[in-house]
């Protein structure tokens, strides 16, 4: 004998495949305050009901809900969407309802009898009278019964589980980064003195590698020697010594007085300033006389230097972040962002995050979140890509990419359509070099080659980055086969400058990607053909939007090729396309458009 | 000053997208006993640390979890898969758990280590044999520690949420049908002797409609007509009569004990006999005056026919699921499929499941299932393509399809891809044609048109099945532009016949069916061009196992084409291609081969 308890009172109607959701809400979607969020949601109803869909959204923690009506898409009419805007920054849930509409199914199936030629409509007519406690009776009335607009819910209404957003600032997921060692402008005072031609090029974010007091034990030479010479300043990231931890700032570069006053400039001249958050101690780092448990040892009493074999940094040693003091490590480490967070920095770089525990950075951000949601952290992590994509959803609000080592038009295409795949949770900064990435392209390839990689990043990323000196053209490597830059600014001052050759280029990127909304996201970006595989194309936006790239990616040629637009597109059949770069027009159309341009040469046509 | 507890001691590893996965757990995966269930989930950990990664499973109720070790899969390291095999229909569960192994992440820095010639390994040594708890001198040699196999677990193991498998019989996923009205053989004995032909054509299942006593009251007469003559038997779904309901049998094809004995041959013969499961009443159904509350009435007294407006069915009522009386309704109902499993029957054809509450058929099969996991219901729902995806994810073994309706090229293709993405889920039975359906296909392609679709739906579909006359045929419609069969034996009783011109091409049908592991798939299909469109070829399977089918969709005229094998399907360059339909043998290739099919024709080819 079979028993089981009937459940006649379940919700007639089931919702799946609410979006955004990512793995399954185990992790919030992002979004930026002000951007709107579309919700989209499958409800089924057994039968011919008619159903009625509503999104809900608050921002956690407010005392309400407020609702919006869903109306099935265009495409499919059991996918019912909606959109919201978050007005502010922090974290919002979104769920979707859904009910049977008595009334609506009533006129339905009437208006459905009426239209077949059904002369007694009077039993169903008493049905509606019944339902929407009104008076109609009589056949004459059936279009006063087909013109009501009362909505009767019956049988309980089905309720999605809550899925939550991270709403951030813009600046999460839209700018123009540029990074520069202070020390090699003489320090915070110097800095504050270039902001106004960084803001005067177009960029957003000034990045800062460590400030703090560098160590001495094991300190690194030039091009990154194991013997120093007394005057070899050290690499930033061995941080720590007698002057102080992460919480202190490196002598020579100022007081932290001068920090703020740095800060208050950026501030007022319309530029952020981004610091690095990189959990690594030189040996000499107060912290492992004060609290040794932070850290591993050795059976013989030795401290474990860090490294990934055969690499080995013997200036710096990792924290043991699962050890016996764990919670008070934590605990410090959250301090430390406390601390920057106090003195105006809303924005940090986060070096290796890969290599310190998910759980760590899971926490981290969402207490520092908790307070202060316009706090963006950038990780940058080069490994394996679904331990960056971990990073994304954890809660980074950013990501460094494999961007600079995708420079043929197959790579950039794939990894495009990669990244797009992953839009609502991986934000990409793309930066063209870093300290640690001269890519051979750049070595070789010369001016040409920069300016193809300036407009690609620049076009393709919502975010992008540079490190100072690419806008001189600077490619020199350590040695042939190196990424690394002949005489790192890692292990050496430098006489710092901002701006170069390159610089009418960059300034005017920076211009176009504010120009036009297109710029601001990743995945509405289409490749179309070429005729020539050294010139690589794609059509940005939509509809009214539209702006379409082509770059020559050979640094030493011409290319000529045929570019040609899709009548997917949606594009006018035949338009003026204006090159944003140079202002000059071309007469374009769907179909095969003629392309030349010079080595690295590349267009950013808007469509009028 | 922020505040938050730190989780030091959270798992270093995380899981996502464990697969199979429907809507994020809600609903089981469907396979069958005996065959593997492929598991596959992303691990990720920080760091360069080496990982475990374990699936664990066990049929629902069972003590203890097996375990199956989890291993990188060919193109994606991230991804772990393993598999189980469940010996036996119910419910499984299965979970995966991923740990860091501390001594393989040793012995893996050791190697780097050693291979990069670094000397002095002594403190790696030392630590080593403190991980795994044996004597340093003991491994005092690199070769020797590089040779350990220990694993020594740290850190808390990550545990994926369990999912579920819902383990059927074979029948619930292959299998050829064959529908008959038992009142056109002569009752229960009549179809018993039957039986033997049908065996013989290869099928696997027959399927009674209603075999219910008929209602009088709005009986419907001839093709549907609103008056009757005496003789008029009715429509068999218009279930219920003074002679009783749901759980009796109709008179006039004998009794409870004839029925007994047919169910006992068939099983001695090797087919199983599937019931309709129609939930309506005919007017004279016993329970309208029993149980007035499961009915739904006007505010004048009348009760209300089944309609879908224009549509009207006057010969039956529906029930009311969610009324004052709804648990004792769901109840009985139960109690009527408990009826037919005691007297053997283990396969339910449920009639339009899309009318009636999803809640219902969730709670009814599970608690069927609970008891008698071996019990395969049958959707026959013609809806929307989400509600129809709906109810195969709530627990429906399988489903009728759009097959009928899906009859050119591009139809059939796009068809399969969609269902291809449900596998999981939804298993489609392309009947080939029912007592509603006859399409013009059909009607206009004769016998041709037959030949193409048994050949289409016993190959792309691991169930099919086909109504009475088929095989002989028949194809007259009521009038041009309907689907419904002139003299449709849904009111009148016919001669029933077994068996016809196309016996030979079906018994061979189901002949090559059993023959291989390829049609025991949908989701292993890929089309293929044929440089013509009235030619669909595709080949299903991979690997050791590849079978090629080409299908002259035109029934009119002959047709030559080129069939291409890309190179993507790991087919020998060369092989030769017998075709199971025929035996001729022909020397095919990767590449194009030439093609050339009578009306209707088709190459079912073996790869040797």
């Amino acid at each position: 004998m079979i028993t089981a308890e009937p459940r006649a009172a379940a919700p007639r109607v089931r919702i799946a495949g609410v979006e955004p959701c990512v793995d399954c809400g185990r992790y919030a979607a992002k979004r930026v305050a002000g951007d709107p969020v579309e919700v989209a949601a499958v409800v089924v109803v057994d039968g011919h009901e008619q159903v009625r869909a509503e999104l809900r959204f608050r921002r956690v923690g407010a005392q309400r809900w407020e609702r919006a009506s869903m109306t099935p898409s265009e495409h499919d009419v059991d996918r019912y969407v909606a959109s919201f805007v978050p007005d502010e920054t922090g974290t919002w849930e979104f769920s979707v309802s859904a009910w049977i509409d008595a009334a609506a199914t009533w006129r339905d199936e009437l208006r459905r009898k009426f239209e077949a030629g059904q002369n007694d409509l009077s039993a169903e007519l008493a049905e509606g009278a019944a339902l929407l406690e009104i008076d109609v009776s009589d056949i004459a009335e059936v279009e006063t019964a087909l013109a009501t607009t009362d909505t009767v819910e019956v049988s309980r209404a089905a309720l999605a589980r809550a899925l939550t957003v991270t709403v951030e600032p813009e600046r999460a997921a839209f700018g123009a980064w540029y990074e520069l060692f202070p020390r090699s402008f003489g320090g915070f005072d110097g800095v504050a003195k270039v902001l106004p031609e960084l803001v005067d090029l177009g960029f957003d974010v000034v990045y800062l590698p460590p400030i703090h007091p560098i160590g001495r034990t094991n300190r690194k030479g030039r091009n990154g020697s194991l013997t120093t010479t007394a005057d070899d300043p050290g690499s930033p990231w061995a941080i720590g010594a007698a002057e102080g931890g992460h919480d202190a700032v490196h002598p020579d570069l100022g007081t932290l007085a001068d920090f703020d006053r740095l800060v208050a400039r950026a501030h007022d001249v319309g530029i952020a300033i981004a610091l690095d958050f990189a959990l690594q101690c030189s040996p000499d780092h107060p912290w492992l006389r004060e609290h040794p448990d932070w850290f591993a040892w050795r059976p013989d009493g030795s401290i474990k230097y860090a490294e990934n074999p055969p690499k080995r940094y013997q200036d710096i040693v990792n924290f043991r972040f699962d050890g016996p003091d764990a919670d008070s490590l934590w605990t410090a480490l959250l301090g430390v962002v406390e601390h920057w967070v106090a003195h105006g920095v809303r924005i940090f770089r986060v070096d290796n995050p890969h290599t310190k525990p998910f759980a760590f950075w899971e926490w981290l951000i969402a207490a520092v979140h908790a307070e202060h949601p316009d706090v963006v952290f950038l990780a940058e992590a080069f490994t394996r890509p679904a331990a960056m994509s971990t990073l994304a959803k954890l809660g980074f609000s950013q990501s460094y990419t494999y961007f600079t080592w995708r420079n043929t038009r197959a790579e950039l295409t794939e990894y495009l359509e990669q990244l797009s795949t992953q839009a609502d949770w991986f934000r990409p900064n793309f930066f063209v070099n870093t300290p640690d990435i001269l890519h051979e392209y750049l070595q070789h390839g010369g001016r040409p080659a920069f300016e193809a990689r300036a407009v690609l990043a620049a076009t393709l990323s919502p975010s992008w980055g540079m490190y100072s000196g690419f806008e001189r053209g600077l490619n020199t490597p350590v040695r042939d086969g190196s990424e690394e830059y002949l005489d790192s600014e890692k292990y050496e001052i430098h006489e710092g400058a901002v701006g170069g050759e390159l610089s009418p280029l960059i300034r005017r990127l920076n211009e176009i990607r504010r120009s036009s909304g297109v710029f601001r996201r990743l995945d509405n970006v289409t490749f179309v053909d070429t005729a020539n595989d050294a010139l690589v194309a794609y059509v940005k936006g939509g509809g009214h939007d539209v702006v379409i790239v082509c770059v020559n990616l050979d640094p030493y040629a011409n290319a000529t090729g045929l570019l040609t637009l899709p009548d997917t597109l949606d594009l006018p059949l035949g338009f003026v396309a204006t090159d944003l770069l140079t202002g000059v027009e071309y007469g374009w159309h769907v179909g095969d458009n003629f392309v030349q341009l010079g080595p690295g040469g590349a267009h950013v046509l808007a469509v009028r």
